[in-house]
């Protein structure tokens, strides 16, 4: 049987990672020759989880095609933010919780989209709908992503079915979820040993908005101000970025996990759009969002919607 | 609370209409204010249908953001099969069985397609996954759309899903399924008394293929020739209709949902790409397709690969 290739972004998180490996095993159990592979580097928190789970790292692969013929892709769709090749490849399914943009197929394909706040609740619905249980080291993981994606179920993304979802995973992976979790999460946020150019190429996605190229990266950390002292360096190097990919804008957000706040450092030539969505007056750079911890629901939906009536 | 539209494709078949109907019946038994309507007028088929249920038609909408700012598609996502104002609304949900294309949210939705051959198959699946019971009549509708869609199961868009399906659905509705589909299909196949504008928008559906705008009508008949006897009328229309529409290609189909052929009728600039796809001469404008009766599955598909690799 030919082997499908299941995988998630470019610049892998938790949950793109630990779903392309959850929903590999599922679709092993079912009789298809899957295997779970990654893009990109694992970072500091999805490593913690694989390591607390027992769990190996998919394999590195950037030429898909080279492999297969037919992919799923797991918690993305856009074709920027997926291989370099998939335009070369059938895409048969899509398990993804984010907007729908830049996708398209000749033929018809399963497409399961929901508005929750990660893959992995998903996943939770599909292995039940198939009568497949879920091992407890893939559980485990499957929270892992919950609690990313949620940041611990205090993101606005976070849904009621997430919640449930994080509840039902701990129980059979046997962890308590916020003890668990907290230290997840901080194994990813200390980013005292990270360079500028890891900082901003963490956890970058690329969007299209109206008829502007953006790009936007995310750290989360426990002291925004100790990110903010290298602010000189990271904006030599973003404006470089800008240049090179030519980028109408750029948003670099640095989350505080505890706060709950962001702090955006935003350059390029469409840097008056980030004010102009959220009212607020750039300083030097820097615009103070309150309350935003969501890349996708509080930044990437009133961006777009702001970059295109402004056309 | 805010009422949702849902609502199908222009030129509305049987499995659009009645689809509309099913997940408006599903959404308010979960509690939602949902309307089914429609964006066209209903076809012998579907009339016959909805006559043997004893179902009124949903109600006739053109605009849709004058009465609604969420909707809900069934059997589409194309933005030029929907309603006009479709980028005035907000898409919460879309449930579907076709290719994905020209579709964009900027936030996350609830979307489900999966590769059967009839909407109503993966309705069926979401009525048991929230616990609902089926109405005798609704199935009677669901039904109706899994025999039109299959041309009684003998479409090679036909699943075994889709077969399983109309199993409980002809059990519920408390008819054969044999008996009662060949029937439907014999209300909708009779075209002698169509004028020649209905035979071409009866069933038309318009894509984008590469660079080409491509449309594509489709009718079903138990009698070829009659319909081909109008062959120079037919011509005239269609060429008015590439002008005035601005299309390189238009594919008028005749099915013969007895022997399972088609004959197309090829007209436009881009014609030869018919030729080249199925590699069959056409001769005066006529291409025989043996064993296509799928414009989903046996026409879209490789008319798109044909006309993306001829860039």
């Amino acid at each position: 049987m030919e082997k499908v290739l299941i995988f998630g972004h470019k610049n892998p998180d938790t949950d793109t990672i630990t779903s392309a490996i959850a929903y590999a095993e599922l679709k092993k159990a079912l009789g298809v020759n899957a295997e779970a592979i990654r893009l990109g580097e694992i970072n500091d928190e999805t490593q913690f989880a694989l390591d607390q789970f027992k769990i190996a790292a998919p394999r590195l692969v950037t030429a898909v095609a080279a492999e297969a013929s037919h992919v799923i892709l797991v918690d993305h769709n856009e074709r920027q933010q997926s291989a370099d090749d998939i335009a070369d490849v059938t895409v048969t399914e899509v398990i993804d919780h984010h907007r729908i943009a830049n996708f398209e197929t000749s033929d018809p394909i399963y497409y399961r989209a929901e508005p929750v706040g990660c893959t992995a609740t998903i996943l939770n619905k599909l292995y039940k709908e198939h009568g497949v249980a879920i091992k407890p080291e893939i559980a485990g993981l499957m929270l892992s992503a919950i609690v990313s994606d949620s940041l611990l179920f205090k993101s606005p993304t976070c849904t009621e079915e997430d919640i449930v979802a994080a509840r039902e995973l701990a129980e059979i992976a046997g962890v308590d979820a916020n003890v668990y979790g907290l230290n997840m999460l901080k194994a990813g946020a200390d980013l005292s040993k990270k360079s500028i150019t890891e900082l901003i190429s963490l956890d970058a996605k690329e969007f299209s908005m109206g008829a502007h190229k953006v790009e936007i990266a995310q750290v989360n950390t426990v002291d925004t101000a100790e990110v903010l002292l290298r602010q000189a360096e990271l904006e030599e190097q973003i404006n470089t970025i800008i240049l090179e990919k030519e980028l109408d804008l750029f948003v670099f957000l640095v989350t505080d996990i505890l706060t709950n706040n962001s702090v955006a450092l935003v350059l390029g030539q469409q840097a008056p759009l980030v004010e102009q969505a959220y009212g607020i007056e750039a300083t030097n750079h820097l615009v103070y969002l309150e309350g935003v911890v969501s890349r996708k629901k509080q930044v990437v939906p009133i961006l777009t919607d702001t970059a295109v009536s402004s056309k």
